[in-house]
């Protein structure tokens, strides 16, 4: 019957390339007068916001944006930086959400890279973009987010579009063209570039689409929740979330800018059930002055991922009545493809062997198909024994397309058939992984790898440090030796004796750093500190 | 940049054919340990049921089963049905699962339409699989599911495998061979045959995957949801929600045969969260003596599908804790693809309204990317006044790959880029569908379609009858039955009790009209039967 079944030919009627436009199509349809988008006054309907971007689809294509041609946009998480994930897509172009913090030698290069034939820009960061703009081969026609709580009215001549103005002129009752291949360009994502040049990561419409059903089942998404993005859109768009709420018809509560008050504040005015954040932004919280804090009855569900957040950290999180989730994913795999899921025997254990259970990174969300802990030399699984290192490789659905204009590092990254996330992982008996440290990061002293991050973790214990991080610092006997940047919090003076003692009751000797420096510590723009800086300064 | 863009190649690390296998062999890894299957006395754990798919799999495979080959399974809910839908598809084959209330001729029939190499039979329907082998041309293997509370040992002398033997035989490690394209077939599914002989529907591995993941949003279906499997896994493979309840690593509970008591007690007994049933078993639950009945404290969610329950059904569902989510679908949409989704503001509408609201069909899942209802003559949408009638027709990724060897069928189905329904239905001003009425000839009798053509073909087999005509009537019980009306012969007087006799040797005992009225049927100028008086003479 080979034959038979196979005849059975794909048709309109029965195969529809995967796209998230279609959750915004739907969800509009269904819930258009539910509330999508809360900022600060401004609110918008679902049916408002499908017709906003219709009408910027077709502004863009009138403007000759089409299929393969990249849209920039340079903003905070307004709702203008929600629909660009919409109707820059709509007209078959590539959404491009550049990182706020960048410095502008490093945006001309990714706005040349790209070829960058438009730039939406907020208006606070125009005299960043006019810099950037003189340094360009490029030059991206501009709109202007012309937001009234931006801090700094432009002060610069440059010509721009007005976005509201595009969205006025625009036509509401725009014809998309219909995707073709599921398999097409829908953004391009840089990565931190921590070596040389940022890479420009490519995502297609089917991993957005399949990502954001793999989110709601692996977090557990309810329809309707209310959402604070804490986490900045022009990473990963947003680990995705945009489409994943838009397929789930949530409440979207934008935010500008961080702060730990202004976070605990909305969390409370929106009646928020869900937000994400980095680490970083889960210790601000903890280490925010009492009075800004809050408490909340109900459970609110937070993602994280990245760097392990400490124990101590997560601990506090239980108190504001936050239940976090641990993941971890990359720039190349569309944001989240680990998640440390619960275990229904974990409720049994202590409260100090749960928090550890749940701080590691964990197992596969539904979308990705295959993870795996390798020995970087032979290829080879290690074995699940909670402490053999290897790298973490995969692949899924939710994996890049590839690097943009960059065959060498693409077909690195997908060496023999797998992604290669370049962190260093080892897999508990039960199958969880639990990331050790990035390649660079590990620490071979004596022929034995330390992870600078479990030398980190005890740091954070210390009640004096507000933050650290741990590099490899040369040494004539054992090669290489930890090196620990302490920054203490305000008003404590704990020496490096101390210190170094507090390791040593709670580590293997060999893995107690052997200094410390005090300072604070230099970070990137999305927030990461700068290892390699450190590193520098010790060499 | 468009050249760049599309120059990113797929490879095995970011593009994997979609299957819903991959939810079993994910679960299987991550939740091992939890009960999978609950029946009777046996208990499987994710761990188990992966392990036995794998065996059943290799056996399958060593007895020459692969890619695109037919293997039919003729049983109730038990296990090994559940166990079909993974270690089939893990072989390449195609799972076709027949209802078990056919008669021996329409079994035969679609054995050798489907030229099954396998028969999986559980020893109860051994006497009807013997009476239709007889008639076949295929002669397929035989595997016996000897399921120890089968009511009736098998008394035929056929050669048949044992499953457990070839679970135990099986190699556990077996490697599945890697789907290498998602729109491969995956199942095969009969329709009731309205106009004569059933068509065989193709299911595809991309389907069934995104079929799930939409359920899962759709239904909002949290993980580990206890679920009872009341709906025959032979329709739509059981919704598809085999596969469903397999990504969110349910705890699925089998129901071999349904009774209302049985019913009660498994909800009460598993602490069953989800179940879903036909109108028809609602209605029994409705009616079942008081004795048998139990009311729940928390909510029990229930997925119905076909003609709205009566609102004095839906409010004793209510009573007993029952949450009722209506749905529509059809054999060649894998179930359910409309939903009535209900809106925020319904809770302000009084309780009837509310019901009618709940009762209507509603609006599409996730994974169905549009459904309109069209003019059937100019296939223009009709106005949402919830008054004009057309033909609900759709196009999405859970539409069928086609009708297997059925090439006209397949044209007709997907003319003009739709799939078309044949079910007729109005659009309401919030965009909600309500079915009006089902393609004219089709009965619904306990959730099984039947063919009205093919009882009025039997009966036109009787000498003593001139013409016949059926149609639907209303029943308490099973929502609705058949009712012929008959015109003998002159000088003929054969009377009903011989006539439903006559039917019942020849037709599925469901099938046999209940009532037959005597008398001239009335026609067209054209000559036929006009079926519409027929149905307003027994309102």
């Amino acid at each position: 019957m080979k034959e038979a079944y196979e005849a059975l030919a794909k048709n309109p009627a029965n195969y529809v390339p995967l796209t998230p436009i279609s959750f915004l199509q739907r969800t509009a349809e269904i819930y258009g007068e539910r509330e999508a988008i809360i900022y600060g006054t401004r609110r918008y309907s679902w049916r408002q916001c499908y017709e906003r971007c219709l009408r910027m689809a077709s502004s863009l294509t009138e403007l000759g944006i089409g299929k393969g041609d990249t849209v920039a946009v340079l903003a905070f998480n307004t709702p203008e930086m929600f629909e660009a994930h919409f109707f820059v897509p709509m007209t078959g172009a590539v959404l491009n959400t550049i990182n706020t913090r960048l410095d502008a030698e490093t945006l001309a290069y990714i706005l040349d890279f790209g070829e960058a034939k438009v730039l939406i820009v907020d208006r606070e960061l125009l005299p960043l973009a006019q810099k950037a703009l003189q340094q360009t081969k490029q030059k991206p026609l501009l709109i202007l987010i012309d937001d009234e709580t931006a801090l700094q009215k432009p002060d610069v001549e440059l010509e721009v579009k007005h976005y509201e103005e595009l969205i006025i002129s625009g036509d509401p009752e725009f014809s998309c063209p219909p995707l073709e291949d599921e398999w097409q360009a829908l953004s391009l994502n840089y990565t931190s570039g921590t070596t040389g040049k940022p890479k420009g990561v490519v995502y297609h419409h089917r991993g957005a689409y399949l990502m954001s059903m793999g989110t709601a089942a692996g977090w557990e998404l309810p329809n309707h929740p209310r959402y604070l993005y804490c986490v900045p859109m022009f990473h990963c768009n947003g680990w995705c979330h945009v489409w994943t709420m838009t397929l789930l018809a949530a409440t979207v509560v934008c935010m500008r800018a961080f702060s730990p008050k202004l976070l605990f504040d909305l969390l409370e005015r929106h009646e928020v059930t869900h937000f994400a954040g980095a680490p970083v932004v889960l210790n601000m919280l903890a280490n925010a002055p009492p009075e800004e804090q809050k408490h909340f009855e109900r459970s609110i569900k937070v993602m994280t991922a990245g760097a392990p957040p400490p124990p101590k950290v997560l601990e506090n999180m239980t108190k504001f009545g936050f239940e976090v989730m641990h993941t971890y994913g990359l720039t190349e795999t569309y944001g989240h493809i680990l998640l440390s899921a619960p275990q229904a025997e974990w409720k049994t254990k202590s409260e100090d062997r749960r928090a550890e259970l749940l701080s590691r990174q964990g197992v596969r969300f539904p979308t990705m198909e295959e993870v795996k802990v390798i020995d970087p030399q032979t290829q080879v699984p290690v074995p699940a024994d909670g402490n053999t290192i290897g790298e973490i490789v995969m692949r899924g659905n939710t994996t890049m397309k590839g690097y943009l204009n960059n065959e060498k590092a693409t077909a690195e990254a997908f060496s023999g058939g797998w992604f290669h996330s370049g962190d260093l992982a080892v897999v508990h008996e039960d199958g969880y992984i639990q990331i050790k440290d990035r390649a660079k990061d590990i620490i071979i002293s004596g022929g034995e790898n330390i992870s600078s991050v479990e030398i980190e973790n005890v740091l954070y214990q210390h009640p004096d440090i507000n933050e650290a991080a741990v590099v490899a610092m040369q040494d004539e006997t054992w090669g290489e030796v930890p090196c620990a940047f302490v920054e203490l919090k305000t008003g404590k003076n704990t020496d490096a004796q101390q210190l170094i003692e507090f390791c040593t009751e709670r580590l293997a000797r060999f893995k107690k750093p052997k200094k410390i420096i005090f300072g604070p510590l230099p970070k990137t723009a999305t927030g990461k500190i700068q290892k390699h800086e450190l590193r520098g300064r010790i060499k």
